[in-house]
């Protein structure tokens, strides 16, 4: 990529942001779009949505959006700050370095639009040059830095979450445990069998249990009456508002239906309450939540283990009971471990999928390929707009549409692996979004090529600095522009692009309309692994590219006020894990740091100064004894 | 290694092997000898030892020799199963069907004795026959087999454990935690603290505590005591013995020495008394035993986080009152942690340093190098028997010395890591020990080549198979010889040739006499982890070279007579653990037939049976999974 097509994706993407934000402005107290863009205070005053994003303290967001709220904003606090040191090197030392240095070509600023960006990578710097020693510095300073970041936001982090816990009001879940893999012997209840184990075990901290119990026909029988109601309500809506009544092929009119859903809604109301009073028709789960009289006897029953066989009589902390995700109680600790094994083969199938659609979307950076494939193309492709914007812009807006889909499939693995809460179910795919994000798009786009052939990298550890510092540089135009792209996407975040679409078609098909007081809730597990991509790519490209550091630095600026606003205007808290997010954050970006050494080592070794290489060896040594520190200090 | 020479190292061993049982046998009895061959029973009725280990039921081994004394039992009986399920498999089928290949060469039964033992490997099947599927199904039911014996050992084992812990009288350290780490404030005793602390979070159940001092110097002076005492009672002994007086350059006679000693022990015992009753003399360390009122108050405070900082208030089980090891009550968390990556270096650096000898000693093989080394040797080297001698004994020889002064050197290390307990300093040893041993005995092996070149098949893992599968036949002579030899040596544990010869050494040089009361205390640090090193070589040669599995079975037979007499009648426990030590053998045999399975995907793979090859990779994951159900089943 040459610097003017930079420049263009930059303009474009700036003047889109800037649009989408002028749009937000403006719209946001419409009345028609208060509901998507304030549905949490559709009645506050107005005033500017970016001063008092500004303005609000940490104990605001914490009333607003709970501990994870707060995690969540500390992410681009910390990523605020590791990258605006990261800028300052970068920008301030490696980028004139690297820059001045004379590998490439000579330098004719005359025609500076028409340079590479590799002119500013660390290719331009000729070989076993002592400037290349900078670079190692600053490697140094960069893991001590975020070394030092990582540890201060743990601490902090963690004496927030212990206030948490000091502070909150007793609430049923802290007495409460939840008891899987009940055994039980035959004529025995399960209620009798927990109901004998806990006095005698616990008998002085034991208060009383709940069975769960096999509800599955009810639920449906519920979710068929809210449909029903939900038709109903807007059939009344309409006949109020005065529309011409509509006849369905001429047969039924809308007195029909309204009496047809009053009928089956009686029906139902009569099935629900006799399967509610008939307790033997529902069939016992072995599982029970047990009550304690003390916060001490519950922690008691969750960490001492109960059994002397480990897979019965398994305790665990009982979810909030909002938060309770009721389908996988019956599971048996057998079946869970198995779905553990499937689901972990599935997301790694998935992975290897979806990596095919990414050899396609790479081809499209090589408009010679593009013109091969779909010739007709050919006269548009050859204008300078458009082919500027099919390599600098395309490739990146597809990766993003189709990421969109993957977290709820993510989503539905965890939930098969037998989680009982949301927040669990929440958490497990964020790890896996994690791994997917990471590989798909940092990993197949640096080492390219088919998806098995992608691994054969790692079937080679020694190769892998070397030839990890050949193939991440040759990125770097794309991952620049990646990140540059990202400005829209995470300002379409503002803008609520689907929820605004969904919105409008809603009015028009009003049987699918979405239920105006309802708040949607922040999809941690699709944005945290999104949020910490930039943090790699950042630390991957430091000393490669560190061209890469201002745009990412502006990613991190413009998320953190966009989310602020958010988390106060649109989402609704629907868990509080009380902040278990942030050891995902804190690998990752240990994981990001070892990368960066990986490369700077290959780097090193590429540019014949090998005695940078060797004494680069024990930063990612020292760093993974630094994660495995902090992992004693604070988990 | 041909066949005659193969049968010259069984006969020699067998010799051995008999000749030190008949010396055993018939001095065992001997007056002079009872000392050493049974401290624990000098006056039990003479019995035929082998008669008396068989008939020993498993609830007298527990009653000599505790829990740990029947795992170490059951590891035999174990290896046993499986080498002799193993061995027919082996010689039934494996055998034949390699001898009746010719890959290798016609068969010329006439001159047996002079064949390669080669024949007699996988070597001779020939490439792509379809006679190697025999194998491939031989590895699946060795596979299956073993699992299933493990899994029921697993079982079983754990039943005695709990067994142990429902029938075990109520002894002091179930009611005892050991708190280490606690955070004192200025002008706050370490007693005060623990006390504030226990009071307030565990009122009702808290008892007592005894902070532990620094008692360096008291025990230095115990010391001077005891060595005294010993010299006195040998004097006193010399004299009533009526040896001449002797007198040390004609200056000092022994009774001077007599007065000496005493004004000396008398000058201890001020100090000794000086040193107790002045309690503020001696320094307290963070660190206390706390009592508890019941086994389950104790439970609570180890497995409950005591502190909102993990590395304070440590908690721990707290070790038998003879079983404490007192000198690391002092370090620090982070001392600790630290210990513990510096040790983890220092027996990386161990293992490296022992490479370089077993180089030289694999050299021996080679009769050549050695004639070029030491020229003046080639008129002995070049007789028949001395040559035998030499590829088949001497190298073990020389391997089996020098591995007997590792374990001192590894419960050294273990004990730099700070732990309280002879028992946790003998675990981690003993897992120290088996990474050595099967590096060093192994590995280096199969390997050859200089250390670091050894390291390398591991940068490159595609390979290992292939690789492996190459090397490990290759030395399948050395193995096998290595077996035989270990033979005399586990007789010879039997005859503790060592202790005999202290002892014997100790009846002329009177003063260094061992205590004749105290006996010895089952070394199983070095113990295991040699045992289990056979179990690895017959797994990893079950393929390649059944030949080598009646000897592995000959070897664990001759170990379940010899230490079932030993554990009655020579090793005293020194402590109990409950049967901690038999996970370690539970990981290691899974660990064993992993590196079966990769050896015979390479074999597979080298024999062009590539379906073989593939079909076998799934061996390798359920076998890691079923370690993993294992460990979520038992542990």
């Amino acid at each position: 990529m040459i610097l003017s097509a930079l420049a263009t994706s930059v303009g474009l993407n700036l003047a889109l942001t800037v649009l989408l934000v002028a749009a937000y402005s403006l719209l946001r107290r419409r009345p028609p779009y208060v509901e998507v863009y304030a549905p949490r205070r559709p009645f506050a005053p107005l005033e500017p949505w970016l001063a008092a994003a500004w303005r609000r303290s940490e104990e605001d967001i914490h009333a607003a959006a709970g501990l994870d709220g707060v995690v969540f904003v500390r992410i681009f606090v910390f990523s605020i700050r590791v990258f605006a040191a990261a800028a300052v090197l970068g920008l301030g030392v490696l980028l004139p370095v690297n820059f001045f240095g004379d590998q490439l070509r000579e330098i004719d600023f005359g025609d500076l639009p028409n340079k590479s960006i590799d002119l500013f990578s660390i290719s331009n710097v000729q070989d076993g040059s002592n400037k290349l020693w900078l670079h190692f510095s600053a490697v140094y300073i960069i893991t001590g830095i975020t070394c030092y970041l990582l540890y201060h936001e743990y601490k902090y982090i963690s004496g927030k979450r212990l206030d948490y816990f000091m502070t909150s009001k007793p609430l049923p879940q802290h007495f409460t445990v939840l008891v899987r893999a009940i055994p039980v012997s035959d004529g025995v209840s399960v209620g009798d069998a927990v109901d004998k184990f806990f006095r005698e075990y616990h008998s002085s901290t034991y208060l009383s249990h709940t069975v769960v119990h096999q509800t599955g026909k009810l639920r449906r029988l519920l979710n068929d009456a809210d449909n029903i109601w939900t038709k109903l309500t807007n059939l009344n809506a309409r006949r109020s508002s005065g529309e011409p009544s509509r006849k369905f092929l001429g047969l039924f009119g809308r007195n029909d239906l309204l009496g047809m859903y009053q009928k089956r809604l009686e029906d139902l109301e009569e099935n629900v309450r006799m399967e509610q009073s008939d307790a033997t028709r529902r069939q016992e789960i072995p599982a029970a939540f047990v009550s304690f009289r003390s916060r001490y006897g519950a922690a008691n029953a969750i960490y001492i283990r109960q059994s002397d066989n480990p897979t019965e009589w398994q305790t665990e902390h009982a979810p909030d009971p909002h938060d309770v995700y009721w389908p996988f109680f019956s599971t048996s600790f057998m079946e869970r471990w198995i779905a553990k094994f499937v689901v972990f083969v599935a997301s790694v199938l998935l992975i290897l999928v979806f990596l095919l659609v990414v050899a396609f979307v790479q081809g499209l950076t090589y408009l010679e390929q593009l013109e091969q494939w779909l010739p007709f193309l050919r006269n548009i492709l050859e204008l300078a707009v458009v082919s500027q914007l099919v390599t600098g812009y395309l490739p990146s807006v597809i990766l993003h549409f189709l990421s969109s889909y993957v977290p709820s499939i993510m989503k539905l693995f965890s939930t098969m692996q037998g989680f009982v809460s949301v927040s669990g179910i929440e958490r497990s795919a964020c790890n896996k979004m994690l791994r997917f994000t990471i590989w798909t798009v940092f990993f197949a786009n640096v080492l390219t090529g088919s998806a098995l052939r992608q691994f054969e990298i790692f079937f080679d550890p020694k190769e892998i600095p070397s030839k990890l510092a050949v193939l991440v540089p040759a990125q770097a135009s794309f991952f620049i522009a990646y990140v540059v792209t990202s400005w829209t996407s995470i300002t379409s975040e503002l803008t609520q692009t689907a929820a605004l679409f969904c919105n409008l078609l809603g009015k028009c098909a009003t049987c699918c309309k979405r239920d105006g007081s309802k708040s949607p809730s922040m999809p941690y597990h699709s944005e945290i692994p999104r949020i910490l991509l930039f943090g790699l790519l950042g630390l991957a490209y430091f000393i490669v590219a560190p061209l890469i550091l201002p745009f990412v630095l502006v990613y991190y600026c413009l998320g953190y006020f966009i989310f602020r606003n958010q988390l106060f205007n649109v989402y609704v808290p629907k868990y509080d894990t009380g902040g278990k997010f942030w050891p995902i954050v804190h690998s990752t970006t240990i994981f990001s740091l070892v990368v960066l050494h990986i490369i700077a080592i290959g780097v090193f070794g590429l540019k014949k100064l090998p005695l940078a290489a060797s004494l680069l060896l024990p930063l990612p040594v020292l760093t993974l004894l630094f994660n495995e520190f902090c992992r004693n200090r604070f988990w």
